[in-house]
C-alpha cells in the first residue's frame, strides 16, 4: 500500500509571514527519501476551529499527518489537543515528560520551571512520545482508525532533530519502496538554457524521471527512479545520470552534494591545500559560507573584506596608481586583490571578487552587475570577467557561486 | 464587507523540499498591511487534478486567490490554464504580450527568443495583464462571480516585485479597513523571559492585540489594531508601545526597522562614522550583513577575517604571548582584533568576535557556545563574554547580533 503523507503547519506567525516555513520543505525531503508522497503542505494559524477543519481534510486526503507547531507552554499553543479533539482521542498527564521537561529547566541552568510549562505534559492517550533533545515540548505520534499522525515542534532546531531520530523510525516501518533521487548541480548555465538541452529526453522517460530546478546562482537537474529497493533505483539512475554528465561536464559541480562551498572545502581538504579571501561587492559572503561548514578551520586562512579603496590599498597592497588607472572594477585590481590576499593570509590559493552590486553604479561609470573574479595561487594569477544582471542580493550570490566554482574548477 | 485571501503556491519542487517558500510570508505580510485576512497558506505540485482541488477549496473558503508558480514557458507550468479552466474560463492568445516577451529577450541579450516561451502569451480571457519587470512571465488578474484570482510567477525577484507595483493597487481597491502593527525588536532577551513579562496584558487586551516572537538570535513584540484607517489604528497603539518600550527598553534596538544591521548602518550614517569588523568564529557573517544594504559603502570600510591564529597575528597585529596566555578565545584578544581592525581598516569603530562555534571545543578545551565580542573606538575599547549554547549557525547568529547590537549601544 501506497502512502500518502499531508504536512500541517501550525502558527499565526506562519499566516502573518512573519516565519519563513522552513520545516515543510526539511520534512519533504526527508519524507521523500522514505519514499512517501506528499502532495499538499498547509499553513494554518493558531485557531482551533480552522485547524480542526485542516485536520479533517487531510484525514480525507492522506493517511499519515505531519504538524509542526503549537506544541509550546503559552496559551496560543493548541496544536496537541486540538488535533487530538479532532480524532475523539482523549489527552492524560503523565508524569514521565513533566519529569523530563523539569530535568531540561535544571539542567540549562534555566532555574525553576515556570507552571505554565506543565501543559506540555499532556498527550493523546495511548501515543507515543518522541522526546525533544533541544527543547521542552515532546512530540507525539499517534494512530486512529489507520490514520497515523506525528505532532512535531515548530522550531526548526528541535522539530528536525526529532523527526530524524524518533519520527524517521516510526515511519520506516510504513513506508513501502524507495524513492531516490540525484542532483546534478550546475554553475555557469542557466535554467531555460538547461532544460532546452533535455527537453526531448525528460518527455521520454518515466522511470527515472527528469527534472530541472532553478536555484539562485545555479541550477540543478534531478534523476529520480521509483523502485523497490535503493539498489534497484540505482541501477535505473546510472545510464541516465551518466549520459546527463556527458551532456552538462563543464558545468556540473557536484552530484549530491550540499553546495558549492562544500566541494571546495573537500578539495582543498583532500589536497592539504588552504585559502582565503578578498571581497569587496560580496562583502565577505564567500569567507561566510565557507565558514559556515564545521571544519573549515583546516583549510581556510581568513579573508579580506576591502570595501574602501584604501583597505584595497593599504591591507591588500593594490597599487594606488593601478586603481587610478584601471579603477577598482577591473581585471588588474582583481588580480592585485587576490595576490595581496594569498601574502597577506598566507594561504595557497585566494579567491578574489571586485564588482558593482548596486543599486547605482560606481563612481566611475562601472554598470551594475560588472564583476570581476580572480583566483591566485603560486606564480599563477587568472581573472575573469562578468555581466551578472541587476539585482543586488542576486548579483552577490552569483558572484560568490562563481568565485568558488573558479576555485573548483583550479583545483580539478 | 471583510475579505479572505488564500495564498496558493504551486510547484513540486516545494512539496519535495527543494526550494524553500519564501512567497508565502513574503505575500502575507502585505496582504496582512492591506487589511485582508489570511486563513491558508497551502502548497501543491505541477499536478492539474491536485491543483484543481486545491482551486475548489480556496473557492469554499476565501474570496480572493492568490497563486505563485507555474506560469514559465516549461511543460509543467500549467497553472495558468488549470486555474483558468477550474473557473470555467477560457485562453486567449495575447499579441502584446508576446511582443513583450519577445523585447525581453532582445533588451537582456539572450537572442531569439525560444519558442516556448510563447505559451506565456495565453492568459484568461478578460483578465487584466500584470506586467513583470524581471522576467518573461507576465502575471495576471481575472474576477469570476465576485471571487478574484491573481496569479503570479514564482521566482521571488519577479513574484514580490509585480505583487507591490501592479497586484496591490488591484487589491487596495478590494479591502476594507487597515490593520496597522508596530513591532518592538529586541536582542538579550529570550522568547518565554519576554512573554512571562507580558502575560496578564497579552490576555486582557484585544484591540490591539499582543503578540511575542521568536526569531533567530533575537524576538520580537507585536502590537497589532484594526480600525476604519490607519490614523484610529495607530491611535490603539500608542499608549500599548509607550507601556512596552518603558518595561523593555534596554532591549529594544528598534521598532518596525528591518535589522540590527539597517539601524546599525543608519546610525553610523547619521553620526558621519565609519566601522570596520574583525570577525573569528562568525566568519564574515557581520561583515556580509552589513553589505547586504544598499549604501553600507558611506560607512562600512571592510573587515578582517582571521580565522587562522597567524591571520589574528599577521594581519590584525595581535601579539603571539598574548594568545598564548589566554588563548584566541579570551577577552584581550578580542579587544586586541578590534583595536588591530581599527588601525588596520581606518574606521572610527571596529568590533570583534572570537570564539567557539563548534562543532567541537577547541584546542585550549574553551567549550562550545563560548563567544567574546569586543568594541575599539578612539581610546575606548571594551569586550563582553557571552555563553551562546550550542549549535554552529545558531551561535554564529547570536553573536553577530550581539556584537551588532553592541555598536548600536556605543552609538546611542
Amino acid at each position: 500500500m501506497s502512502h500518502t503523507v499531508e504536512i500541517l503547519c501550525v502558527g499565526t506567525e506562519l499566516l502573518l509571514g512573519d516565519t519563513v516555513n522552513t520545516n515543510a520543505p526539511a520534512l519533504a525531503r526527508e519524507l521523500s527519501a522514505l519514499g512517501l508522497n506528499v502532495y499538499y503542505h498547509t499553513a494554518v494559524g493558531d485557531n482551533p476551529a480552522r485547524l480542526t477543519q485542516a485536520v479533517r481534510l487531510a484525514q480525507s486526503r492522506a493517511d499519515i499527518l505531519i504538524t509542526t507547531g503549537g506544541l509550546g507552554p503559552t496559551c496560543d499553543d493548541l496544536t496537541m489537543k486540538t488535533v487530538a479533539a479532532a480524532f475523539g482521542t482523549e489527552m492524560a498527564f503523565r508524569p514521565e515528560v513533566a519529569d523530563t521537561i523539569r530535568a531540561h529547566f535544571l539542567r540549562y541552568g534555566r532555574g525553576n520551571m515556570p507552571e505554565n510549562n506543565l501543559q506540555q505534559a499532556w498527550l493523546p492517550v495511548g501515543g507515543t512520545v518522541l522526546p525533544n533533545d533541544h527543547g521542552t515540548a515532546p512530540g507525539c505520534a499517534f494512530e486512529v482508525g489507520g490514520m497515523h499522525i506525528i505532532l512535531l515542534p515548530g522550531p526548526p532546531r528541535e522539530c528536525l532533530p526529532m523527526f530524524q531520530t524518533y519520527a524517521v523510525p516510526y515511519l520506516q516501518k510504513l513506508a513501502e519502496g524507495v524513492l531516490v533521487s540525484r542532483r546534478l548541480r550546475m554553475i555557469g548555465i542557466g535554467e531555460s538554457a538547461m532544460e532546452e538541452r533535455v527537453r526531448t529526453r525528460m518527455n521520454e522517460l518515466t522511470n527515472p524521471t527528469l527534472a530541472p530546478y532553478a536555484k539562485e546562482g545555479e541550477c540543478e537537474l534531478r534523476i529520480t527512479a521509483k523502485a523497490g529497493s535503493e539498489h534497484e533505483a540505482n541501477a535505473l539512475i546510472a545510464p541516465v545520470e551518466a549520459e546527463m554528465r556527458a551532456l552538462f561536464a563543464s558545468y556540473i559541480y557536484g552530484v549530491d552534494v550540499d553546495s558549492i562551498e562544500a566541494v571546495v572545502l573537500k578539495l582543498l581538504q583532500d589536497k592539504g591545500l588552504t585559502m582565503g579571501t578578498a571581497e569587496s561587492c560580496t562583502g565577505g559572503l564567500i569567507a561566510k559560507r565557507i565558514t559556515d561548514l564545521p571544519g573549515a578551520a583546516c583549510a581556510f586562512r581568513g579573508g579580506v573584506v576591502s570595501y574602501a579603496v584604501e583597505v584595497k590599498q593599504d591591507v591588500l597592497g593594490v597599487a594606488p596608481e593601478m586603481i587610478d588607472a584601471h579603477s577598482a572594477v577591473s581585471e588588474p585590481v582583481a588580480c592585485a586583490m587576490a595576490e595581496g590576499a594569498r601574502r597577506v593570509l598566507g594561504c595557497d590559493i585566494a579567491v578574489s571578487v571586485t564588482g558593482v552590486a548596486g543599486p547605482d553604479p560606481d563612481d566611475r561609470g562601472n554598470p551594475v552587475g560588472l564583476v570581476y573574479i580572480a583566483l591566485a595561487a603560486e606564480g599563477f594569477c587568472v581573472a575573469q570577467r562578468l555581466n551578472l544582471g541587476t539585482g543586488r542580493a542576486r548579483i552577490r550570490i552569483h558572484a560568490a557561486n562563481r568565485a568558488l566554482d573558479m576555485v573548483r574548477r583550479y583545483l580539478t
